[in-house]
């Protein structure tokens, strides 16, 4: 098994917090689509999950994809349309965890990301570990917002612990992507 | 010396390639100067240099960074301004480093980073220790558009060994600047 091949992210539109703390949907962002496909590619990742269930952010997703891997875009950079074609929209975590778990005939290991620390935080080394030596899927939910909800890590098989920073954690969830993937998966000491 | 303080990134929006491999200058993107600056502030740098020519780019700045440090955007989110604040904006490379040489009386110690390898290249553990060890400055330049040129890669003290990925290599210069930035600075293995 190529490394990497058994993680996949998802990226969280709904259900997330607002400002004030109260579950909202938000809008997908074209440079979330693009940078974290990026990553996902450069990284070998099983797939990108976008978790929306507005059926215009659907249709968004899919027509952004369509222009990078068959429109006007390949043309223009085709570079582009390869990750992006990494991307699977679902209407829901379950949506994305069932589709992840009939491609392996395994369960799926759900792992929650955020900028709060938790008790029962899973480290990078620990995570990394996992995710090499286990022949199954994991899945790594990143919230959109102001985050991931309580239920939503509640029913995570782990939260990772998040990254830390000098008296200030408000990375954008592209650069957490980044960051994340790179300390489970990339080659560091190069 | 608090860790990170000694570190500058430049983001260059002029001299860097097309994709025809001609010299151009690239325009100012909005998601860059938050992500990038959320990222400098998490690990501590010293500052962000936004390095344009053009004096509409260089007004834009302006107006972005007012809006998130004192305008309408403090009151929606003040997280945002208090990064923001690290941006410098500086017409060419030479004149963000005077700047930076001036701050600390020392030589700035240059070093740029780009996707393809090169026989003079640094590792991350290296510069890492440098950084850490060294009271000096030292100054990360990222390519926006299809990177550095050339010239300003020669005119280096060092070139930073790419990212590695699996056969692909076309992360953003957001993406880039994470990581790269958590390779040399962040608690690593947490």
């Amino acid at each position: 098994m190529e490394t990497g091949a058994n993680l996949y992210i998802g990226l969280v539109h709904y259900p997330v917090y607002d400002k004030r703390r109260e579950i909202v949907a938000t809008a997908v962002t074209n440079f979330d689509l693009h940078d974290m496909a990026r990553c996902a590619r450069t990284y070998g990742l099983g797939g990108f999950f976008v978790i929306t269930p507005l059926e215009s952010q659907v249709k968004l997703v899919e027509r952004i994809v369509h222009h990078w891997v068959e429109g006007g875009g390949f043309s223009y950079n085709p570079t582009r349309g390869e990750p992006l074609s990494l991307i699977r929209v679902s209407r829901t975590i379950e949506e994305a965890e069932e589709e992840i778990c009939r491609g392996w005939n395994e369960k799926v290991v759900k792992v929650a990301t955020g900028a709060s620390p938790s008790p029962k935080s899973i480290g990078y080394a620990a995570l990394g570990r996992l995710i090499e030596e286990e022949r199954r899927p994991f899945f790594l939910l990143f919230g959109t917002g102001w985050g991931l909800t309580q239920a939503v890590k509640e029913s995570a098989d782990h939260i990772l612990a998040p990254i830390e920073g000098k008296g200030y954690n408000h990375l954008s969830v592209r650069s957490a992507v980044a960051i994340i993937l790179d300390r489970l998966l990339g080659n560091r000491m190069s």
